[in-house]
C-alpha cells in the first residue's frame, strides 16, 4: 500500500472544450510520481501540480531510451461515476515490460492504486461527451546522470492524465492500411511484446511511408520471413476469414493488448471460432479475392475497434466488406465501448469504479 | 554555416582528477544546443552553461524514445594541442540514423562545427594523462509535448562532453564474452545500423544475464537464425582465423562503427585479408577447436581496440591466444591511439585539429 502524499495545485487551469479535445493536446492539473533508487526501492509516492521534469542532459533515459509505459482510460458512466477498463491488465503488462527492459517493476496493487488515486483528484477532467474519456499514461523512465551503458541507479514512474475525444477524428469510419514489406517492427528474442519507447521510435518511417502512399496505418508482418501478420500500427488485428476469426499469438513479438483479450473472451462466449495460429499474408489476400474476407479491424485502447476499409499488399488491393463496417466489428465495438461507458451491463466483471 | 551564440558560465567548476576521470561521471562547464521546429528548420544555435534540461512529462522522448546519439572523442597530444578523430564519419552516421529514425538531420558540416565550438570553449577539460581524453556525446531527441505517435513537431540537438580515463578500468586486459543466443539485438529492417537509444534499451538484459554468468560482454547473433555473429556488447567485433581477419558486414543490422572502418583500412594497408562476409559462430568454435582461432577483438569509440581472451557459445569455451593480446590486435591498438593522440604520425589525414 503506497503512502501518496498530495499537493493541490494552486492554479487550476480551465477545461478545454470536449467538443475539441483530439488526442494529447490537453493535460489536467496534476500528475503523480514514485522515484525509485537502487538498494531503497520505490519510495516518496506523490501527487503534485503538473509541471516541466528537470533532467540532467546525460541522463540515461535521452541517450539510451530506458523508458516504458501504459495507456488505459477513465471513462464517465451516464450516472456521472468514473470508472476504468481493466486496470490490473496494464499493471501487469507493465511488470512484464520492465522486467525484458531491465527497468524497476511496480507491484500489480500499487499501479491500480496509484491510478485510481490521480483519477480521483482529476475526476472533475473525465469529460462526459459520447467517445471522450480520460487517457491515463503510466510511464517510467532512468534519469540517473551517466554515458556508460548499463542500468540506471534511479528511474522515476509517473501518471499523466490528458482528457481526449475519439483517437480517430473520423469516428469508427473504416481504415485504409498498407502491409509493410520492407520495415521491421520486432523480431523473437526482441522487445515486441512490450511497451518500451523504442518500438514506437523505431515504427514512425513506416507511418510516414504509409501516409505518403494514401494509408492510415501499416500492417505489420513477422520480422524474420515478413509473411505473417502481427500488428497494425499500434494496434492488435484481427480477420474475419470465412467464419473464423484470426488474430496473431502474442509469442513474444506482439503487444499482448487489453482490447486485444477482451474481444477474444467476448467473441468466445459469443460461440465464434478464435484462431491464434499464425496467418501468413497470402492467406488474406488469396481469402478476399475468392471472396471469404469477411471483416478486418484493429484493436487498441486509444481507438477501441477500428474497423479496416481497405488492405493493400504490394500490388494487390483487397477491398472489405465493401468499405463498411461489419456486423462482428459492429458487435464489439457496441459491446466494449457499452461496458466501458457504462451504458451496458458488465457481464464480464471487467470494471474498477474510481471510489 | 552555423551561427553559435556563446554565453559563458559565471561558476566554473573544479577539473576533476585525472587518474580516476572513469567513464561519463564528470561534465563539462558548457553544452551545446541547436533548436528544430517543423516548418522553420535549424535555428538559435547556442553554448550555454551545462544545466537541467526542461521537460514537458508528455514530451514525445520520454514514451516513444524519438531519440538518437554519436560517440566521438577529442585527444590531446604531446606539444598540447587538441585533435578530433574523423568527425566527419559520426556526421555522416547521424545523418544516416536520423533518416531511419524519422528525425531531422543535421547538415555534416555544420555536425562538426558545432562539435568543434564546444571542444574549443572546453579546451582546457581535454586532459592530457595517457588513455584519457574528452569523450564529446551529440545526441538528439522529440521535445513536443504530445502523446500521439507521429513524428514530433520540435527537437533539440545537443552536445555535452565529459572527460573519461580509460573506458575498462582493467587496461587494455582480454575480456570474456559469452554468446547470446536467447536475446536479439537486431534484425533486418530494423534499426541496428541506427545509433537510436532504443537499440542499447533492449540490449540491456543481456548485459545484466552475462554479468551473472561471469562475463563482461554479449556478442550478438543475427536475430533470423541466431547462427551468424554480428556484434559485441556496444562494439563491432573481429576474429582472425587461420590468417584472414573477418568482420561482421553491415548490412543494416550491425552498426557502421567508425573504428571498425578504421581498422578495416589499416588491415588492408598491412596487407591482411579482411572478409565481411557473415560468419557462423559455429564455424568459429570449429576453428578454436581446430587451434586456427587466432585474434578476437573487438572496437569502439569508447574503449578503441578491447581484446576477447575467452568466448562461451553455450558449453563450449574457447580460450583465445592463451588469454593474451594477438599481435594483431597490439598492433591495431598502438597505430589507432598512436594516431588519435598524436604520438604517432596521421598517415591516413583521420584527424582533425581544433582551431
Amino acid at each position: 500500500m503506497l503512502d501518496i502524499k498530495f499537493t493541490p495545485t494552486t492554479n487550476k487551469k480551465p477545461k478545454p472544450d470536449q467538443h475539441n479535445l483530439g488526442f494529447g493536446n490537453y493535460y489536467t492539473d496534476h500528475m503523480l510520481i514514485i522515484d525509485h533508487t537502487e538498494g531503497i526501492g520505490w519510495h516518496d509516492a506523490r501527487i503534485v501540480p503538473y509541471q516541466p521534469i528537470q533532467l540532467d542532459p546525460a541522463a540515461m533515459v535521452l541517450h539510451y531510451a530506458m523508458e516504458s509505459f501504459e495507456g488505459m482510460k477513465a471513462y464517465r458512466t451516464p450516472e456521472g461515476k468514473v470508472q476504468l477498463f481493466r486496470p490490473d491488465c496494464n499493471a501487469e503488462r507493465m511488470w512484464n515490460t520492465n522486467a525484458r527492459m531491465c527497468l524497476p517493476q511496480l507491484p500489480v496493487e500499487d499501479f491500480v492504486q496509484a491510478v485510481k488515486a490521480l483519477v480521483k483528484v482529476e475526476e472533475d477532467w473525465v469529460p462526459s461527451l459520447p467517445g471522450t474519456s480520460l487517457y491515463i499514461r503510466p510511464f517510467i523512465f532512468a534519469d540517473e546522470p551517466h554515458l556508460g551503458v548499463r542500468t540506471s541507479k534511479t528511474h522515476q514512474f509517473m501518471i499523466i492524465c490528458s482528457p481526449v475525444g475519439a483517437y480517430y477524428s473520423t469516428g469508427i469510419n473504416p481504415v485504409k492500411i498498407f502491409v509493410e514489406d520492407e520495415y521491421t517492427r520486432a523480431c523473437p528474442g526482441g522487445t515486441g511484446f512490450t511497451k518500451c519507447g523504442g518500438n514506437y521510435a523505431a515504427s514512425l518511417i513506416s507511418q510516414v511511408k504509409g501516409h505518403e502512399l494514401g494509408y492510415e496505418q501499416s500492417l505489420w508482418l513477422d520480422g524474420v520471413e515478413h509473411k505473417y501478420v502481427e500488428e497494425v500500427g499500434s494496434m492488435n488485428c484481427f480477420f474475419k476469414i470465412d467464419g473464423t476469426i484470426y488474430t496473431a499469438p502474442c509469442v513474444g513479438t506482439v503487444l499482448p493488448g487489453v482490447t486485444r483479450r477482451s474481444c477474444i473472451a467476448l467473441l468466445e462466449k459469443w460461440g465464434y471460432t478464435v484462431s491464434e495460429e499464425r496467418l501468413p499474408i497470402v492467406d488474406i489476400v488469396k481469402a478476399s479475392k475468392e471472396g471469404k474476407l469477411e471483416e478486418v479491424f484493429g484493436t487498441g485502447t486509444a481507438a477501441v475497434i477500428s474497423p479496416v476499409g481497405e488492405l493493400r499488399y504490394e500490388d494487390d488491393v483487397c477491398k472489405i466488406n465493401d468499405g463498411k463496417i461489419g456486423d462482428v466489428t459492429q458487435r464489439l465495438y457496441d459491446t466494449l465501448t457499452g461496458i466501458q461507458w457504462g451504458t451496458k451491463p458488465d457481464d464480464m466483471g471487467w470494471t474498477v469504479p474510481v471510489e
